[in-house]
């Protein structure tokens, strides 16, 4: 990564992550900032997972970093920790170049999370993602130098840089630091100030990516203002084409995205798996109270959009104000004449099947823009479509067998027959599809389908997939945030035929047991 | 389109063109030139289908464009054509802005060009390009004036300029202009030198696109040097989107793409459809011809780029010499430590039914590059998997005569059933890898998915595509070129077992009527 601090580096690279790691290429974020806090003493709250990244491992790792070379005792020329950070607390100060002490260790944590990186990616994953300013040409230069050195020719290096040049997009982002890692809990007003000094010494020697990598034939890609404008350059690879694709069809339009199964088949009375019969009764009374579902909803999230925009915090903030503004509203919004957001359009997306599609039959299409996918279609069972499990399990005890140790990978047998990865690769368009438009959208799909889509946007582990609990009547509520994806589960009630709001929304797997969510 | 004259415009035009059509999005070029030409008074050999554009239906058009409006009488203010342009020769002389009777008819040419492209898309296409340098802000601005006075504000105006910093590309570029339209059986010295006075001209006034159309919000995508870099800004909508990703995806390698169906299988000697069966004596005999074919036609291949390598033609052209050079031989080529081109990788696609996969078994996998891809599986037939045309036809009567009614838009009924356009939704996928690679690749795929690649390569009419004659033991080699896409069929001998080339290569429809190629 490349960029100035609050670009939205952090916001890019955990979505890419996401989207790469569940195409089921291993990618991991390695955060110089994070490191550098703990380097400097701090307790790092914000580690997703904590890692055993002490002081001492970091010295030990130093012996192999292209800063201090083999040999070189590093503890000699260790500066001491503590002494320059002023523990805690990272002000403005501590990113000054005059502060000589601060920027060697600042140098080298950068170095030393590369390290981290390359080990990752030479053993164990496919990409690693090295989020820092990385503002210099010198530091770039430092980057490629040591890759070539450690990895070789073969692993290819891509400079990602985003840069915002509108007002609005900065000062949302700036907000959203006031409330990170390194000012959490402190006057907003003095962070804010302290922050902008930070950026400014930045920005002093700052050099975007330009003529120099262009002549020097390196790959990058520059967003601005993140999906306004995005320049590619020499991006070969599969993976980096998959990346500019899916950074192409980014925006920060604030909407609602809405996963389902479909209501109770025939076919779910009986117990089969596959096939394509038509609804219940129950099912369709569930098809009848999910339209009436998404009609409230709907109208719930007008009302707050409205006066939400009504009301939207202010830059610079007051004191004690900590809620960071809504970019979107200018950004992924529509504005009427009035200024005010234009209500979006609302799509629902069945499969092909019929199940799927009857389950969407009670939405008014003059209101709902109402499409059939075959992405959605569930997972194709092959020659086991129709049967129920006991049949496969005493027809085809081996196939039986084979699927429950790998539920992921396997793949039924016969013409058409799919594994999980089968139906990742074909709903890759509907995701981009999801995440290129700025409209509500609700897709009505199948237990696979709906694992997967959830898998995407809440960034499941890839062994909780295939073991997601994902029952009849249950339906997620998802909103893309600037921090993250927030989201709602909601259980239909048969009797009062409406929806009960699952407490904590917790993900389960079919054991009961919590799912991790990364989102 | 935006850019000087032997920028590839026109070349990424037919490109995009192709493919937008093979979407079935209804796309049609309007080129300037041509247009200019035929109101000069040239015979307009190079139009792929003559239109009846003749100076008085161009004057018709007139009194409707915004260059002369309604009620002033076109015939007064026209200058006489071939006073101007000297008949058939277009020299630079006629681009110099000085020349202004030549300067009001360019003008002319242009908006009622861009008047015939509005016709097509709010009447009968989807997607007009105008084919023509637009390297003014002026242009481009009168023609988002006029397009919003025919077409309101709901038609999406998105430039496309193409920039050549690359002075070899640049120069393989306006090689070819020498034998083209304009300058076609002249002295080649003479006409490259006319040519650059030309260019020479436009660069003047040229207004590359940037931060005008940044401040303005108008939609634009930028080619620099055919793929090196790509710029989108503010791409919007589903069109815009694939255009970019397309267009991210390119390259002028010099490679071969090779189609093929799998050799016989059971079911084919049983006459029935779909299914999963495996190869029959005579498919495995194919099989292995196959495999010694391509061996073959590689090394040819390889021979050819040596040579022509070792022999490439100069710049600028010696008297007589009209061969344009190969840019793409480092463009597209990896260069060896001699400086010649590497030898290519040769990537050897099946389907995932056992008829495909067999079918590439005697590749060996040392040298090819071996994948199996469910996006290249046979069209689907749902419920009628297994059968024979007699027993669907006795079966469902009315679901046979559906399908001979209209075979690209039928989908067989039941569960997973398809539809030719629910393959060319699919095979889009592999149609852009292929676009993205380099290497050499041979698709072994089946009835319905060999029609639909080549319907792509080719450029096939709508409606030839469901209809196109491609039986078993017939193999198409394809080569793009910078003028389009150069192919030749083939056809096993199973006395030989080798393969005859087919004079001339049409294609053929079931009726054994020739195709149209566009390539």
């Amino acid at each position: 990564m490349v960029g100035l601090p609050a670009r939205g580096k952090s916001y890019i690279t955990k979505k890419v992550a996401r989207y790469l790691n569940w195409l089921q290429h291993d990618t991991e974020i390695f955060n110089v900032g994070r490191r550098r806090r703990i380097a400097a003493g701090a307790p790092d709250n914000f580690a997703p997972t904590p890692k055993p990244a002490t002081a001492a491992s970091l010295l030990k790792l130093s012996t192999t970093s292209f800063s201090s070379p083999p040999g070189n005792n590093p503890k000699r020329t260790d500066p001491n920790i503590s002494d320059i950070a002023g523990g805690l607390n990272q002000s403005a100060a501590f990113f000054d170049p005059a502060n000589k002490a601060a920027a060697e260790l600042r140098e080298k944590v950068a170095l030393e999370t590369l390290d981290e990186l390359l080990e990752y990616v030479l053993h164990r994953g496919s990409i690693g993602i090295l989020d820092a300013t990385n503002s210099t040409r010198g530091r770039r230069q430092a980057i490629i130098d040591r890759v070539r050195e450690v990895a070789g020719k073969e692993l290819g290096v891509l400079f990602l840089e985003s840069e915002c040049h509108d007002q609005q997009l900065l000062e949302a982002n700036m907000r959203l630091k006031l409330s990170g890692p390194d000012y959490k809990g402190q006057d907003p007003v003095k962070a804010l100030e302290d922050f902008k000094q930070r950026v400014a010494i930045y920005e002093k020697n700052y050099v975007t990516l330009g003529d120099f990598e262009e002549k020097a034939g390196i790959q990058f890609i520059k967003m601005i203002d993140v999906g306004r404008k995005v320049v590619a350059h020499q991006v070969k690879g599969f993976l980096g084409a998959q990346t500019v694709y899916f950074l192409l069809n980014f925006n920060l339009a604030h909407r609602q995205i809405w996963i389902t199964r479909h209501g109770e088949s025939l076919d779910n009375v009986a117990g089969k798996i596959g096939g394509d019969a038509s609804l219940s009764e129950e099912g369709k009374k569930y098809a009848r109270a999910l339209a009436s579902f998404m009609e409230h909803q709907r109208r719930v999230f007008r009302e707050r959009q409205l006066q939400k925009h009504d009301e939207s915090s202010h830059m610079p903030p007051r004191p004690g104000d900590i809620t960071p503004p809504n970019p979107e509203y200018s950004k992924g919004d529509s504005i009427d004449d009035d200024g005010r957001p234009v209500e979006k359009n609302f799509c629902v997306w069945t499969s092909m099947l019929q199940r799927s599609v009857a389950t969407a039959q009670f939405f008014d299409d003059e209101e709902y823009d109402i499409k059939e996918m075959r992405m959605l279609n569930e997972l194709s069972a092959g020659v086991a479509e129709g049967l129920t499990y006991a049949e496969i399990k005493s027809s085809w005890p081996d196939q039986y067998a084979l699927r429950r140790a790998d539920k992921l990978h396997y793949r039924y047998p016969g013409a058409g027959g799919e594994s999980y990865l089968d139906v990742i690769n074909r709903l890759r368009t509907v995701i981009v599809e999801v995440e290129r438009m700025t409209d509500h959208v609700l897709l009505i799909g199948h237990r696979v389908v709906a694992r997967v889509l959830l898998a995407y946007f809440l960034g499941l582990d890839r062994n909780d997939v295939a073991k997601l609990d994902v029952p009849l009547g249950r339906l997620y509520g998802l909103e893309p945030k600037p921090y993250g994806t927030q989201f709602n589960s909601y259980q239909y009630n048969s009797e009062t035929e409406w929806f009960d709001q699952i407490p904590n929304s917790q993900l389960t797997n079919e054991e009961g047991l919590v799912v991790k969510v990364n989102n």
